[in-house]
């Protein structure tokens, strides 16, 4: 069982329902981009999603961390290349991002043990 | 009942008590210009606040971000004024404000059901 | 004359519309979102370029800052409300503010001195 | 007693064995160089601790505060050079430090409590 | 001729090489993990550098970002993929990006001047 | 001779002046707080100096890393002892702090040639 997963998710789903329903347009315009954003283009979907990894990472915003991991999973990214890519955050973005860096690490198993 | 707001209240009271006991001319000088800057002037107090409110979101500060929303619903500002406000804050910040977006908009339905 | 509002102004303009010739849709949206949320909605458009000015100091833009104080002023807002927002933006962002403040402050008197 | 000290310390020693284990060349590296900077040189390990300390609490990074303030502990600093030094992040990294300020403030008490 | 590609890369190596023979060994290391890095691995080099490129962008690192569009040209990224890569960053990291988007867009035009 | 010092300190101190003329209670105060915050306390001019570069440089401020790196060396601060600094201001901000840690060093060299 996955509880942090469901959990993360289920609040974020409910939160952004709200959010969405409230209809200021500026707000919802954005969330529309982001689904555009990382759809397939001239780059594939998994590379757009390590994209999102490592520049949330590097902005140390543990929520988009975890969006972007699970999406990156669903992407066919492969343990291997998610820690490379949190590597290149670290070393960019200092040791100030190792403690997103082991809330990450944390949230992988658990989207692992979901499968 | 609204817990979360006055848990928040309750904490930040009491460890303010504490830093200010311990006599720190810098940081207690810092708080007395805190309590200042947001007094009326040339702008009224309710512009001030938001100002603080979209400063606090685009800084990515979710205590900060509380104590602005609690300031500014009680100087007269209305959910769609917040609402813009923080829209505003999203569009400039990025999309790594949306998390703190939620945890706001979360408090605001907290301060509204404690009226 | 101001040469340096206008050496802004005409660099931004030519790179804007470069980039926006380019066709990259999530960015002409980005582009598109920032003019449409800066319009007079709940809150009146000088309100909304004094919160885009903050969030512009605090996040250490210049020329997001430059940018914001040209429309504040252009809306109406008077030095004095120019400068007590800043103020907000270096309490809130700290002393790293200050050089950002600086450059602030000589934009505005070339912006006043083009009147 | 002092749970949230040790709560911390054993999450944090899980996480970076796990992280370690994983073989990231790059993430080794970067673990060890932490180490290693820390190291007396031509500074002292206090005054490193709180150039540490003052770094990790304008970048507002609780985790890494809470580090260099155990730290900087065991190697002699007081009270008073620890709250110096929060001071001056206070001031340089602006009000939206407080937060990071009470939530360091407290985890020193649970450090003092521990001796 | 490309005089900003290569008035940078002078200032660039001459102040590295003057850096490393200091013999400061974190910084020498730090030097030399971020040749590492970016590295053929489980990713691949181009990819790594649009990694990087994102993450400066996000993190609004104009000298960074002149780096990664130079590697990712030269490891074979086309216009489309890096303007896919800063549109993502745009979105992630709000429109305070945008300043560095277009000195992006121009160095990326002086270095397609310099084939 | 060294210019670059004079220019950067003429404008610095020409800006400061019509800044405070402008009777802004807040900034005033601000500005008087960061003359105090570094006076001698609990730790030292020097170690506050220190304190003050590192932080300025992982918030990657080039304005204010010349000014802490200006009073460093009025304070007895040696080469080492900057440099070790700057080494834990780069390992702590990641490499985004590199381009800083190249203008500080120009700097530094600048400092020197004066004396």
């Amino acid at each position: 069982m996955a509880n942090k997963v469901e959990e993360f998710n289920t609040y974020r789903a409910k939160m952004n329902e709200k959010i969405l329903a409230d209809n200021n347009k500026i707000i919802k315009r954005i969330f529309n981009l982001d689904t555009n954003a990382f759809m397939a283009g001239a780059l594939d979907v998994k590379t757009k999603e390590l994209l999102g990894l490592v520049a949330s990472a590097v902005l140390r915003c543990d929520d988009c961390v975890k969006y972007h991991l699970e999406s990156s999973k669903e992407h066919g990214a492969s343990k291997e290349e998610v820690m490379e890519t949190l590597g290149i955050a670290t070393l960019i973005g200092g040791t100030i991002v190792i403690p997103h860096l082991r809330r990450a690490y944390e949230y992988w198993e658990e989207l692992e043990t979901e499968a």
